[in-house]
């Protein structure tokens, strides 16, 4: 894309116009855009607790691994479930609330409000998702961990719902907002799942 | 702002200093940052599939395209629902678990989950939304074709919850999160609606 | 990290090649790129109503703006409720439809969804977030308009919900989402919670 920089240099050595180095910055910029540090990190904050709201945070950021990107999933509020040590227990469907469920019939809110309905909820989705290949959640953390995404899991929350740092599986960084707020801002990809 | 290239070129040929050179390249760099190319893109990613959360990455879409932006919106999980050929019948909007919706008198959530509440909620926000002249659902997907946003179903989750092409509106095309990855890096704008 | 730039224009005088320019440039870019615009703006939109995810909207923006980013957040759809005038009666927090919400014991939606429960589950997480420290949602905004984060209302949602700019907290701007796209193409930082 660019001139060869030996033929170049001895046509106009010692002669350079203003010109001609605005040209050269142009290209340098161009040429540089395309490679904006910006584009190769991703910073993604994890806030919800169920099963299904799990696998959005885990599938992009391994995505975004997977491209060369530095990715870190800081996990804070309820998403501090999906890195706890009994996250298979703990990460639950709720199907109440959320119409657009693909549920085998329409079951009104009175019915999935009933006790029984979240566990069978769950193992519909589990079960669904395995159906298809996809990778359990434990499968995506294990992956996101190969692969070098950063685990932070917030520290306020984790005062507030108290839990301790031995709760969470390894690999979990303990960070603040401010900490990964000096990573969001070097990076293009910023997402709130 | 910048000099007069001409008289610029007169003044100094072949006598450019390095210190002339950084003063170009300043100059230049800070008119490129004027016109980073990821500002000029947008890429949203919508997930859910109610009535009232179909808005707002639809909204938003056909601003950021109207703005002269390269836009895309990947829908997944239940987002899939909003460009299914039956969006009409799919969007809905349930009161259940949303104490903030307004509603014309408080209604506890135990009234809510009666059967006949979700359609009730659903044809309430419809009117509200037409009262008051904002596009349907129906209205910003055209609108969103026709400005140029890139409709994307992801396959993966398509698999999973049974969907094939011919379920969908026109227009759509069918891709994978690493797809819409390599996008989303060089987007300032990234949401995760 | 850069040369001292008066040795350097003593030495190379008259002589700069295409070599030394484009060396020059990418030292340069390289020194911009560091200090680009768009990792000094955040721009947040604010979606939801309740008393829980009031808090991250508020948080992570003041966090951006005492990290000395210039920091907006776009109130639409539920998430005016946050800087109504009423805010403290209005956000409450609901535990129907979020298994993942900390409770002292485990509750059933249809005894979540009893009349009440609304009420206790936000007096709940008032309680424990005083408990830790935590900064009130006023306390939380008080901070915002100290620290110079724009908070903006949603003129679009205010006329389907019926509000006018009376019913909100001193200090909030009004605009549309044409407005708020304009910053937050120029914004690293950009998440709708």
């Amino acid at each position: 894309m660019r001139q060869d920089a030996d033929t170049a240099t001895e046509r106009v050595e010692g002669k350079l116009t203003e010109d001609d180095v605005r040209r050269i910055v142009r290209e340098e910029v161009e040429h540089a855009f395309k490679r904006d540090p910006a584009a190769r990190r991703a910073s993604i904050i994890a806030s919800k607790g169920t099963l299904d709201w799990a696998y959005p945070p885990l599938i992009l950021a391994t995505t975004a691994a997977a491209a060369g990107m530095d990715t870190a999933v800081f996990f804070t509020f309820y998403g501090l479930s999906i890195i706890h040590k009994d996250f298979a227990k703990k990460l639950k469907v709720d199907p109440v609330g959320n119409p657009a469920m693909p549920m085998p019939m329409p079951i009104p809110d009175i019915v999935s409000s009933l006790p029984g309905m979240v566990p069978l909820a769950s193992r519909m989705m589990r079960s669904r998702f395995a159906t298809h290949n996809v990778a359990t959640i434990g499968e995506l953390l294990d992956a996101a961990r190969d692969i070098g995404v950063r685990l932070i899991a917030c520290r306020m929350t984790m005062e507030v719902f108290g839990y301790d740092e031995a709760d969470f599986i390894d690999g979990v960084e303990f960070g603040g907002a401010a900490a990964f707020m000096s990573q969001a801002r070097r990076s293009h990809v910023t997402m709130f799942i």
